[in-house]
Formats: C-alpha cells, sequence, structure tokens
C-alpha cells in the first residue's frame, strides 16, 4: 500500500569518533523514504532549496521514490551540522540553517491523497496538522516530534497527537512531553490523547511498542563498529512504517515484526555515513538480520 | 545444585520518590541469595556483627539458606545509606560503615567446598579469589564488581575475573574496564581474559549475554511502579545463577532461559522495599511473569 512522507531533507556535515562528511544528502525525511523504500512505494513532501544536487533526487527516484512532492524553492536547501563524541547516542547540533525550510508548507499532491499510510516527520506540528487536513482517510497516521516542539508548541503538538494512530519519539521525549519520569505511566499518559500505540525510542537500547493490546519490545541490533548514528530514528521509523504499509495490516502480530524490521534497517544505516549504507543494502542481507533477531530475544520453553 | 554465594550482608537505610526504610535487611548476598532459594538450595558465606537481627537469619533459613557460613563476629553490622532520586537507575551513597566488613575473611564452611556453583557477589576481589582457593572443583563460577575495584584493585580484579567462567558487571563498568565505549567491543576484550560469558546489566533497559556462543537480551519487565531499585542487579544474578544451578546445565539455551528467570525475579525485587517482595513470591507469580517475557519479546515468522 502506498506511503507518504512529510519531512525534511537536507545537507549534513556530520563529525563522529571515526570520521567526518561535509554536505551529504540527510534529512528526516531522506532516512525515512529510503528505509520504508525497502518495502513499498514512497511518496515524499519536501522542500529543497536552488542548491540541492539533482543527483540526490535521483538516487531517490531509483529506489522507487515519488519526489514529485518535493518542491524546489529560491533559496538554499536546509543545513544541519553536528558532531558526535565516543557517547554515539547523543547528536550534539553545531549549526542550523533553516534556509527554504523556514517558509516551508507542505502541499500534498493530488495523486499522494489517497495514500493509505502517512508519516508525519519530525517537523513543526502545524505543519503536521496542514497535511493531515489534505490527506482523505489514511489507514494509519503515525508522527515522530522532539524535546524542541514539546517546549515551543505544546498545543498544536498535543492536536497533532490525538490525531494520530501511533506516535514515535525518543523515550527521553515521552517522558518530558508527559512528564513523570516512570516510561510505562507516560506512555499511557499519551495514549490517553489518542492514539493506539506508542513506540519509545530508545537508541543502543532498541525501542519498545506500549499499547493498549500490549507491550513488545525491540532489543537494537548488537554492532561494535557504529560509523554514524545520524538517521537511526528516521531509518527505524521508515523499515517499521514501511513494513506495516508493505502487509497493509495493523495487528499486534504484524506491529511486533515491524518493530523488528525497524531495527534492522536502523542497524544497517548506522553502518556507514550519510545514506550509504541503506542504499546499498540488499533484501536478503534485511532478511538476514531480521532473523538474527530472533536468535537475540528467543528462548525456548523447558516444556 | 548445590549453589554457595559469597558476599555482603547489611543493614540498609534507603529512601526513594516513594518512601524510605530504616535499617532493613540488605547486602548483595542477602539478595542473591533469597532470589537464587526460589531455584535452588542456597550456601551462604558472609560476616556480620553482634547487632544483625537473629529473625533476618531465621528468615533465610525460612528460605531453605544455609547460613552456617555467616560469621558473627564483635562489632557492628555493614551498613548503607543511599538515595534514589526521580531517576530510579542511580543510587546516590550518603553513608557507609563498613563495620564488622573491613577485617572480613571469607571461610567457605567445609561442608560447601563442593559447591558445584559459586557466585562472587562485590566485594574486594582479593577475597573473591581467597575463596576460589577454598572451593574444589565448581562446574560455574560466576562474579560480580564495581567501579571501585576497577578503580583501586584492578591487578587482582583481572587476576579474578580470569578464573571464574562468567562476569556480571553493569554496562557503565564493563566499558570502565575496557577502556572503550562500545559494548560489544569491550565484552570481547574481557572475554579474552577467560570468562566463557560476560552479562553486561543495564537497569531499566535489562541485561545482555555476550559469550563466543552468541548473544541475547533480555529486556527488562515494563513496570508502572518501582518502589526501590536496591538489590535489583543482585535478585537478577540470583535468579540467574540459581537457574542455572537448578537445571545443571549450561548450554546456550538454558543460559537464555536463565537470563530471563534473572530479569524476572529482579522485576519483583524492585516492587517493594527491601527483601519485601522476594519473601513473598510465589513460584506461580514468578512461572507467570516469565511467560509474559515471552509475549513482550517473540514475534511469529510470516512464514
Amino acid at each position: 500500500m502506498s506511503l507518504v512522507v512529510v519531512g525534511s531533507m537536507a545537507l549534513d556535515t556530520v563529525k563522529t569518533p571515526f570520521g567526518e562528511v561535509k554536505e551529504v544528502l540527510g534529512g528526516a525525511a531522506t532516512f525515512f523514504a529510503l528505509a520504508a523504500s525497502k518495502y513499498t512505494k514512497v511518496q515524499i513532501v519536501a522542500v529543497i532549496g536552488e542548491d540541492f544536487p539533482e543527483q540526490h533526487l535521483d538516487l531517490l527516484r531509483r529506489h522507487g521514490v515519488d519526489v514529485s512532492g518535493v518542491q524546489r524553492r529560491p533559496g538554499r536547501t536546509f543545513r544541519w551540522t553536528g558532531e558526535y563524541t565516543y557517547d554515539l547516542n547523543t547528536a550534539h547540533t553545531l549549526d542550523t540553517q533553516l534556509g527554504v525550510f523556514a517558509d516551508f508548507h507542505p502541499e500534498v499532491p493530488e495523486h499522494y491523497r489517497d495514500a493509505e499510510f502517512v508519516f508525519l516527520a519530525n517537523i513543526d506540528p502545524t505543519l503536521q496538522l496542514e497535511v493531515l487536513r489534505q490527506m482523505r482517510s489514511p489507514r494509519l497516521r503515525a508522527l515522530d516530534s522532539m524535546n524542541f516542539w514539546i517546549e515551543s508548541k505544546r498545543g498544536p503538538l498535543t492536536e497533532a497527537i490525538s490525531q494520530v494512530d501511533v506516535v514515535l519519539l525518543n523515550e527521553g521525549e515521552v517522558r518530558q512531553y508527559a512528564d513523570t519520569y516512570n516510561l510505562y505511566v507516560a506512555a499511557r499518559r499519551m495514549l490517553d490523547l489518542g492514539p493506539t500505540a506508542l513506540v519509545a525510542k530508545k537508541g543502543e537500547h532498541g525501542a519498545v511498542l506500549i499499547s493498549a493490546a500490549g507491550v513488545f519490545i525491540a532489543p537494537a541490533f548488537p554492532l561494535e563498529t557504529v560509523l554514524d548514528p545520524t538517521g537511526a530514528g528516521d531509518s527505524f521509523a521508515g523499515g517499521f512504517i514501511g513494513y506495516l504499509a508493505s502487509v497493509g495490516d495493523v495487528s499486534l502480530a504484524t506491529i511486533k515484526r515491524a518493530m523488528i524490521h525497524g531495527s534492522a534497517v536502523a542497524s544497517f544505516a548506522v553502518e556507514d555515513f550519510s545514506v550509504d549504507r541503506l542504499t546499498r543494502l540488499r533484501p536478503e542481507e534485511l532478511q538476514q538480520r531480521v532473523e538474527q533477531f530472533r536468535e537475540l530475544t528467543t528462548f525456548e520453553s523447558t516444556e
């Protein structure tokens, strides 16, 4: 089934203990779309400036991503500069230049509007609401957000949360939004607003799905080499929602498998800088890693 | 099979956001023994002062724990005072009074020395080595330690690590010992010293087993109420080693189940202060929680 994503496309400059890259392809919508493209047809809504290399759009097209909803506007593309130290869990933002992203208003092309799945990547929640108004009757709406919007746009964010089925947030942001330390108490408060499920992303500790139907815990894949964590969360979301869209149902059993697919795709994303590992990821590698997850967590009964 | 534990018995004064208790039963060997007693016969080696209430020894005896290796010495029992704030992951030590623990030299009673399983709880590694010299031919030796010994007794600790089969440490201590950030790289360096397996304890994020045979990730049980995290790690160790001793084999399949039993027992331990929840824990509650762990992490194949 078709899947629409709205979010940032960016040029990233990133330094980690293992190397440095300048003005490479980045952005939440980019990572999400490339991850989800392993599973289903993706349609992207975003904005880029005059300086955005056409080759990046070609890359997305080669992965079957529909980029007709990407607006090219006068001005510069959104740029993010960040650094990770040895604790690869935390990105330190050194510079943000919004460029054309500052005046972004998502326009969902007519041929996207019947999509059954929609993912609102981390952008201003008022823009997330604009997108929801343009979609006709999606089966599953999901959103990501961040501490900045919790602090500065709590009202619109709460409205957006109440209008989606699945919320994905970093675990610290779940606690921050609900203003309580216990993750499961915080999650229950967020679910009271309307969503059927919440995914708390925990970086190297994996991700937890909390819903009325049950709790499911997906570990992070044990990696000895993490070159660049940028885009891990959006790649997780892409694998997660992409898998759901490919199967076309949202039963708990399917959602559990989707969590593992999300973790698997994210584990590849961090093995190289930018989207490099995602773009060369082969289906059989992905399938093999999903099976390895089973070994990581499955214990046999004594019976 | 029989299981010997050596470690501290203490009187704890603990404050958490949910309450406060004064001079209650605590200590690593105590939590371990009560947790392991759910699975097998436990024999304890420890030291207590003249002021240690006899009722605490009676409690241990009622749980089938052999306390004939507990030395009562002139002086005061080891006391620990600590506080947890809303982040229940970190204990803040307010006061430590070693008392008779300062001059402790473990004496393993003759009828303990043929035990097949031995757990060296967190004590001075030179004492852990003294215990190993007194045991005849245990099938499985395991130890816990902490940052204090990594910093102050690295030599004896390294010797002790090289003489055991399983090392249990907090994940931060694994990184600290191996002086590298990546947990799996750090674990490999520690396994190079001799142990066949390392268990990295991650508090609310669960625990990870790393061995040449494979990696296994046990989540922490999702709890909305944690009253007091004191003893969680030792209860995990007690469930883990206790289960192994009860089955009597150390295959990877058994070790995986043992990790889940460790997590399950630990999840009960934190539901009340001191050892209160452990002592009233019924076998059927424990078995039910182990089955709930399966739901938490098991995903069905699409085939």
